[in-house]
């Protein structure tokens, strides 16, 4: 199977992939999560080159995942913001993070960012928790059930 | 900056990322917690070639995200389980899964998987939590506080 095909997977994850899966994408996300608005500014904080960027975003607005708007006339210049469905895949981004901060640091000090919850003001790690009874999730309690994904 | 220069980025989701942003490489981890364990099962549902597969399988070994175990000796034949810190990108998965989910069907009647919350017994997508006051996370109520990432 090609990659271009994954979209048509009988899977959700593999159909999100398709969207968000690649390397560099996720950082365009990661970017717009913190405010990040213009090309330029892209650029300089995802690391990549030009034409990726310039890429990247293109394809995030043709899955609606940034919505592309004029901000300036002469000469005209857009900006970039997180659609509905850009803005839902915080529990992904917040996941990557929290991830690596766990694992990817010799020294957890050395870690730039952390998250505080405006609503408790504590310092925290996002964890996923049941909607219905509200108890954190461990994977070993959870089902997986229907048709496998293939 | 080059691809393989991210994992030095200061900032956590850049590094996981360069473990798990591989377009591939998060079908192969969705197919361990599904239970898939031997190569030539994962080549069967991953989907990519033989060559992809066993990159991306010896790439998660040597980030210790899946470990390898012989099972057989004549001819030697190896399993590949979720380590402590491959189970931890549970996360992950299941946020992809609750966006494919959500954004990548026509008719959600076609999704061929649901989660079961084995613990309260009721079908759910799990959500992002706060740990410290229970509180479900909306983005907007969470504030990254330190250095910018770049």
């Amino acid at each position: 199977m090609k990659w271009r095909e994954v979209d048509r997977q009988q899977c959700s994850v593999a159909r999100a992939l398709s969207v968000v899966g690649d390397r560099w994408t996720m950082l365009v996300v990661r970017e717009a999560f913190l405010g990040t608005r213009r090309f330029e500014d892209f650029l300089e904080h995802v690391g990549a080159s030009r034409n990726i960027v310039a890429d990247r975003l293109r394809k995030l607005v043709d899955a609606d995942v940034l919505a592309r708007r004029p901000y300036q006339d002469a000469p005209p210049r857009y900006e970039y913001k997180l659609t509905a469905k850009g803005r839902e895949l915080y529990p992904v981004l917040a996941s990557l993070l929290a991830w690596g901060d766990r694992w990817m640091w010799e020294d957890e000090n050395d870690r730039p960012l952390h998250l505080v919850h405006d609503r408790c003001g504590q310092r925290m790690s996002p964890q996923l928790a049941c909607p219905c009874c509200g108890e954190a999730i461990d994977p070993r309690e959870v089902t997986a059930v229907g048709e496998r994904a293939s």
